[in-house]
């Protein structure tokens, strides 16, 4: 194995101190871990003060998260890893034509205190600017294609300053998130903002990791949802506006092509110029989806 | 390359996004990480959920950082890889007869404020128990022999309890701490305690990774050494006791067989019963060791 000038069995000792008593899948995953960040560390000859500037990324990291912010998440989602542990764990075809909805990252600006909001309510309750959308649709069984009735579709999306309601004082509480049930035909609706991209935040190690890598900081215009229902798998998405500048380089990796969605003109609807007519497909527990 | 089941192209995608302008360093050390870092996940199946753990421990490492504990820094320890930066940084033969003092890594609880004392003075300023040790030697140029005259000592260790003067409230302030300078025949000493082994802090990300590990928390008891002298490569290392029981297996990694020593029987010194002589052998700048 060691191809490298350093002590061959330095990894495998760290490894095998493990002792009896490890869960079997912690094990399996220290294991994997311990031996490419001791990769990672060989083949670029990473030096002690290299290291320590990263440990002190790692720390102020931890030291600006809180309940309203995951800077944690933020460096893993510049570097792609939330996306793809998002397709590893779904692992279901997604650009096929008839797939269940694609899955896509929670992101750090979601809130499990979501309020419940009635079909047809507004979740914009300040917002300068911007354009107003009624987005509605079924959420169906992706096998039977049945409405799911009671179904739970909630929302949240960014300003139009590019900062979530949490980020931003300015804000009211709840501005642009709601929680709704699908009702007897399985349909949701609401008036909500056409998304408008955003950038990744700048004031802290995540910021500073995507200047370092001189690349540009911006999402593509997006709408998080994540639809749930008994006995069927949660799904957690984002649907991404089709004429977004940035959908070919979103800063963390997370666009789908079949995400990607058109608002059309809507007419006679004095409270919104656009529609976006969305079904959101979920898997029953049980189903097998393109063998996965 | 891609032997596996997911976006082919997504790690190179995700590597190729850096722009011109990023650092060539910045940029091997990001490429090398995300692929690793990538490669992980993908060869343990990693989920949404054991990721999301992984930043939940990561923040709140940093959370529990402050000017007096380093989480972050001891998690890197727990899986060895603060040892491995050290041997990659110092890239020498550590265990032939002749080499410059080997090194060994900085632990989360050096002080850049250590008190400068005078050789012979005492560093044990209030311990339970324990015993006394007087350690002298002098610091040499690793080439020519010479001594070096107003070379920097600094040592600092763990009292009795296991904890560091500034992990404990109830030592006083720069206990078990000092830095000293070399006479004119390069000579340093003080009294100060014969080291105890004890645990990386239970408290925290890295206790519970070990605790997950089923691995033993103890460090072998050891006193901590900074030696710098103009012109020189500055040297950080650790010093162990020859008859602690964890020398075989230090939660961290750091013990080298070069830096175990014997605490000899001290005669007619009131004030120590136990005497080391140690002598520390500092590489010229330009100086070339092994190769390295």
């Amino acid at each position: 194995m060691a191809t490298h000038r350093f002590d061959p069995d330095f990894t495998d000792n760290v490894i095998k101190s493990m002792g009896p008593q490890t869960p079997e899948r912690f094990r399996e995953v220290m294991t994997s871990l311990i031996r490419h960040v001791h990769d990672f560390a060989r083949e670029t000859n990473l030096t002690v003060d290299e290291w320590m500037t990263g440990v002190k990324m790692m720390n102020w990291a931890g030291q600006m998260s809180d309940d309203k912010r995951n800077e944690g998440q933020l460096l893993c989602d510049v570097i792609g890893l939330e996306s793809l542990v998002d397709e590893i764990t779904h692992k279901l075809a997604q650009e096929a034509e008839d797939t269940p909805t694609a899955t896509a990252i929670l992101g750090p600006f979601f809130r499990p205190d979501t309020k419940w909001r009635q079909n047809g309510d507004n979740v914009v309750q300040d917002v300068k600017g911007g354009e107003m959308v009624f987005m509605h649709g079924r959420v169906v069984d992706f096998v039977t294609k049945k409405p799911l009735v009671n179904a739970t579709v909630e929302m949240w999306e960014a300003s139009t300053n590019g900062l979530y309601e949490q980020q931003d004082p300015e804000q009211v509480e709840h501005n642009l998130r709601g929680k709704f049930r699908t009702d007897e035909e399985g349909m949701y609706s609401y008036y909500c903002l056409r998304p408008t991209p955003y950038p990744v935040p700048g004031d802290g190690p995540a910021g500073k990791v995507l200047k370092l890598m001189d690349r540009q900081p911006f999402r593509p215009a997006h709408i998080h949802i994540i639809a749930t229902y008994d006995g069927y798998k949660p799904l957690t998405t984002q649907i991404f506006d089709s004429k977004d500048p940035y959908l070919a380089n979103d800063s963390v990796f997370a666009v789908k092509d079949s995400l990607v969605v058109d608002f059309v003109p809507r007419e006679g609807d004095p409270q919104a110029g656009l529609e976006l007519e969305y079904d959101i497909k979920l898997v029953p527990n049980e189903g097998k989806v393109n063998g996965a």
